[in-house]
């Protein structure tokens, strides 16, 4: 198999650049992003290692990751590991996640990682979070809510080498709660306010990115829009049931880039055996095609 | 200095019910929050403990908490760390953040203590955060942020003896950008749809509260109107500089109870002396002397 990230080393932290890294691997025609949604029950049984307590989750998930960005790192734009995952299993759990950033950052270099934190504070609470994610995890990007308003993520977005993506439309079924209520003065939903502010006020270090999750993709106008150029992340295909070509019609520019499509479970769970890592390739290589043939080729 | 908490002892972490522990704080005519925004540059000197390899943080950081919590949890409703001050640090972060929540209940076993995390993401992603809150660091109440809608936060609300603080009109000075858009359809500002929407449809555990910033007094009206009875967390008074007299007149219930007025800054750093924990207690009692004057007596 080949290792396409592997070939390119020693990008030294200070000069990695989120931007950068993604519009080489999208002029290189990779989309697809890894979503790695941890969950201890579904590591293949072979890669379970043990110590005297039982299983070693720490280990056992490095392994497991080790095999998925091998397999998978040369047809990918990103991967994106999910703090709340981690999250559940305390500070361990955060030990595990700065070695999986570490590790995807050996093997693949050029691949950026975005932890997925979901982010959102008032401005002084907001750095801690911005430290987090940045300085002791060292993410090339995260997810952040705009709930408290742009001024409030003023810590995350000076960060000019992250990448910042706003949370817009997601993807989950109550979603339209609050997102999709018409706003009376521009006559939208929220979640489209919410577009044209990131794309035309916030986005002063050209760092913004948005989040409209692909199981609404008639909504991609709406965003489309308002915020023409910025990059978005779009979840919810594979396990959550989105549509992935009708979401690369709707989600693209004017020049057939600026998306990143994200899947998580129907990946990284594709086979629960031995083969899992071939299994998670062939996913991505099924999904690399769709993409490219729904999008606008420069 | 009474130390009223500890004369309470051994509530075993099971029968632990964020409500009734609020309820009987609010009975003894107590609505005071404490933030523990833990900063390690305002910790008075003479706590600095050292090791080999300089200032220890974590030690340092519970000598501090405890003499706040002995000298303020007789006047107290709550305590309320933040865990993005300690997510800075990483792991580390998270342990000391245990150890805090800890450390409060066995100080004062009848405060509960709200780990203000802000969580939210879809629903299978939410049990992760809300297993770190609850189970990890053992939190008696959280807040979260409603942009998902209420369908995600379900992950959070099923933990019926752990209260739910949903962000609906926030303190920072961007808050209103998106909160305070008008909706079409209800002819009022988001966050009172977000008021009503907890209020009336997903408090079907009874555990959701609020939280209504300080800065913004008049916005209580909006969300008592369509909230009457929701326990409402009140940031911002303090260093924020909100009106505590103002947010208390409005945000009481018919019963002049349903509040929790939280102060960091202002209480923790009252004082850089070793005096500071006497301060921090002299800055609850003013607050409560503030808080009970403008109150509807029962």
């Amino acid at each position: 198999m080949t290792m396409g990230g592997g070939v390119m080393s020693g990008i030294s932290p200070r000069d990695r650049n989120f931007n950068h890294l993604l519009r080489k691997r999208w002029e290189k025609g990779f989309f697809t992003c890894v979503g790695l949604d941890i969950d201890a029950k579904k590591i293949p049984q072979h890669l379970l290692l043990h110590n005297s307590r039982g299983i070693n989750l720490h280990k056992s998930t490095l392994a497991f990751v080790k095999g998925i960005v091998e397999a998978t790192c040369d047809q990918v734009c990103a991967f994106k590991p999910n703090f709340a995952f981690n999250e559940a299993d305390g500070a361990l759990g955060l030990v595990t996640l700065r070695s999986i950033v570490k590790l995807i950052h050996t093997i693949a270099p050029d691949i950026p990682v975005i932890v997925d934190r979901k982010g959102g504070d008032i401005g002084n609470t907001n750095l801690g979070t911005a430290k987090g994610v940045f300085s002791y995890l060292n993410a090339d990007a995260t997810t952040v809510n705009p709930y408290f308003g742009g001024e409030a993520l003023e810590p995350f977005l000076r960060f000019e080498q992250k990448g910042i993506f706003v949370l817009c439309r997601t993807s989950n079924p109550g979603a339209g709660e609050f997102q999709n209520l018409i706003v009376e003065e521009y006559d939208a939903p929220v979640y489209a306010v919410v577009a044209q502010n990131f794309s035309r006020t916030w986005n002063t270090n050209g760092n913004c990115g948005l989040v409209v999750g692909a199981t609404a993709p008639e909504e991609f106008t709406h965003v489309r829009q308002r915020a023409p150029r910025l990059p978005i992340l779009i979840p919810g295909v594979g396990a959550q049931g989105g549509d992935l070509a009708a979401s690369v019609v709707a989600g693209q520019t004017a020049d057939g880039d600026g998306f990143i499509i994200n899947a998580s479970r129907s990946i990284i769970y594709a086979s629960s055996e031995t083969n899992y890592d071939e299994a998670a390739r062939a996913e991505v290589l099924k999904m690399n095609n769709t993409i490219n043939a729904h999008r606008i080729q420069p």
